[in-house]
């Protein structure tokens, strides 16, 4: 059945051609966008050709617009001015609209705001320069090591009264790709807010040798972003019913919105059409599932992760019975394998499937780790778990405007659905995950 | 140790300054070119400046040179043409100076045609269009499974007086470029010589789609590539004696010629720095061998194997004892292990590593399988074995014009170079391999 997948999959995919329309003919799906709208009414569409339900889950979502191009400079003792790539982070308020010049301080970490203090950071830029560490194998772990600059950095340098947060982008190369991401104010008060932007890493390069050089260096930075109230939206289901188990619920899923930046085609437009392809496989090859599987694309992982929560809820609310959901959204790229958050129990189960993979050069299967939006499923005591695609490039265009589909290689991407339809599949016919949960 | 050869490539590491080098300052390094000896030049130069000893031995290569840039087209029954993407083969000779215009008839294997017989073939061209077989997950073998048309089909058509033959490119993509790569004539007369190019993908569904269409279809090429006698050459080495075995050679090499359509980046500029970088490493870090580690930059592996061949050959002339030798030329990709040709008894002291390996996500140890430029050795009773990279891109570049040095990504690069290093490193510290098979 494994090879038929494959075959399947590197053969009759309909997944390239799906990301093809939601990344060219659909675009960057932010939250609250009109594309984020075409994106459910597409994928919708797509999933009611093959599946036995479709549904529309209405979730309020936040909504953040970018506006017009930022822009900034940095200029030197001399007056001469350098311009910059930088891009807002998403959450972030504007600057005035005559965009604010001021000193940069440059730190490594958050902790040394305390150090500095209120003295040697009010009334400038804090200049987060923290690079992703290259020495991690696994490239989400150094994005872990580095991401607080961007998701606090505002927050903590917004106490000390600076006038605006400027963030090496989360990137191990070296280019001229401006990152964004989500960022949080946390529950710092609203006068307090400050701009926060992303700088790419050759300018955070740039930046760090002129500070080392020149005493008297000024930033400007101008961008006018919006931060709206939250907005309806929704995420959206297709499923196939199990003909022996049909309370029993098996996920997969990614998520449908991305950042505005590229088409987030990688991010996680993969991993939305891998995971309609897992059900359009299954279906094409006559397989009739035992139990129900489900495709859940989730709303607003990005920025909120109001989607995953609000599907959480209403599993709980619905006493409806989730044996195990996968993610997708780690990138498109070559699978290496999965990550699960299982018990020692459940991982002999699933670890007693690894031989059945090795001949698709699947060999990682590890515990800890799943993904942001199955998470909230865990309260529940699902099992949930992660593909893991080879990680080195994923860094190269994670939210930014090189994340488009060109980014995307077509056997990867099929590569990447098969080992999900395969797992899922033996889930669903050798699977007593609950069971030994219970 | 292992941590540290990592981090030291991760960070330190020569090999993509060395690739930009060789790809974007030298360029293309077909045999008997001038790039090739600049390669042979700047490579043992550099060797120079960290290894105990370099050597450059000399050896003769065929020479072929592709002329003016190759034009073709289809012309339909209506007589409108549609230019096509063509390149000659290596090898090929070229056509009379206007161009051959003529029929063209499709098959998609060389038993084909027996079955067609002369009176079907004579005074057409062959067009050669079995693809890549998709289903393959080891993407060498969809290779090793289609190459054929590429070497020798200009030889059997030529037995049926066919004017010449035109090769689906050998690439899983659809796309515009045409990959070239070594032909023979075999032992077909000279006079029954007739001309080979490669025609890409998208090309080569093109073609087939109108002569399903129209009858009537004519196929003209001109290509004016010359075929000169063998000229002189060198392969590069450059070694570190051992400290306690200095008589135990390992050796770790790629080959230096490549194409000439693109750089020859992921082929094998990749493995020519990767290889350098092993004892470049080593040394940074202050590791002395027990045994003598060399590297070998080969000449003529595309269009030859004149550089290994006389490298085995004068390594038995002076009885030198090779007791493992390691290549890379699958492409600059993350790697994902090693294949070696080894007895059974020895793979159980490789596979006695693997979990030293895990960390770096390097799984795949396998037996069978090791490189063409090693090959020659294993009639000495060396353990050979290849750098294992994930192979799902490979055929995108390869000996296309658009495997340059941008295709390459600097941390797989690194994380190949540390792989490598690391076995070479365990081979040196506890192989026995060569007393296992005494």
């Amino acid at each position: 059945m494994l090879r038929s997948i494959y075959d399947h999959n590197l053969t009759q995919s309909k997944s390239y051609e799906w990301l093809d329309h939601l990344s060219n003919e659909i675009g960057g799906r932010l939250s609250g966008s009109i594309q984020a709208e075409r994106a459910v009414d597409y994928t919708t569409a797509e999933l009611a050709k093959f599946v036995d339900r479709t549904e529309k889950q209405s979730v309020m979502v936040p909504k953040w617009t970018r506006g017009t191009p930022e822009f900034a400079y940095i200029q030197l003792g001399n007056l001469n001015t350098i311009n910059v790539n930088v891009c807002a982070l998403g959450g972030s308020i504007p600057t005035r609209e005559e965009g604010i010049k001021a000193e940069i301080i440059e730190v490594k970490s958050l902790d040394e705001l305390e150090v500095l203090g209120k003295e040697q950071i009010q009334g400038k830029f804090v200049f987060y320069n923290r690079p992703m560490d290259p020495k991690k194998i696994q490239t989400f772990e150094a994005y872990g090591g580095c991401v607080d600059q961007r998701y606090s950095g505002a927050r903590e340098a917004g106490k000390y009264g600076a006038v605006g947060v400027i963030v090496r982008s989360m990137n191990l190369r070296l280019d001229d790709f401006p990152h964004t991401g989500s960022m949080s104010y946390g529950d710092l008060p609203i006068e307090n807010y400050i701009p926060a932007a992303a700088i790419s890493t050759n300018d955070a390069e740039r930046l760090s040798t002129y500070l080392s050089l020149d005493s008297d260096i000024q930033f400007y930075l101008k961008q006018d972003c919006t931060v709206w109230g939250d907005v309806p939206s929704h995420n959206v289901f297709g499923e196939i019913k199990g003909s022996k188990y049909p309370d029993e619920i098996i996920v997969v899923g990614g998520h449908l919105d991305s950042w505005d930046l590229g088409d987030g085609s990688h991010d996680d437009g993969a991993g939305v059409v891998q995971s309609m392809q897992v059900l359009h496989t299954l279906k094409e090859l006559g397989y009739r599932p035992q139990r129900t599987i489900r495709v859940v694309l989730f709303m607003n992982e990005e920025n909120g992760l109001k989607g995953a929560k609000e599907y959480a809820r209403q599993a709980a609310l619905k006493k409806e019975q989730h044996i195990f959901a996968l993610e997708s959204d780690a990138g498109g790229f070559t699978p290496r394998g999965f990550s699960f958050d299982a018990s020692d129990e459940q991982m002999a189960l699933i670890n007693s499937w690894r031989n059945l993979f090795k001949p698709y050069l699947i060999h990682y299967f590890e515990q800890g780790g799943s993904g942001a939006d199955v998470g909230p499923l865990k309260e529940q005591g699902t099992v949930v778990a992660g593909l893991r695609p080879d990680s080195q490039r994923y860094f190269d265009f994670h939210h930014a405007a090189n994340d488009t589909f060109e980014a995307v290689n077509k056997r990867e991407l099929q590569l990447g659905a098969a080992t999900m339809t395969s797992l899922i599949y033996l889930i669903d016919k050798y699977g007593t995950l609950k069971k030994t949960l219970d």
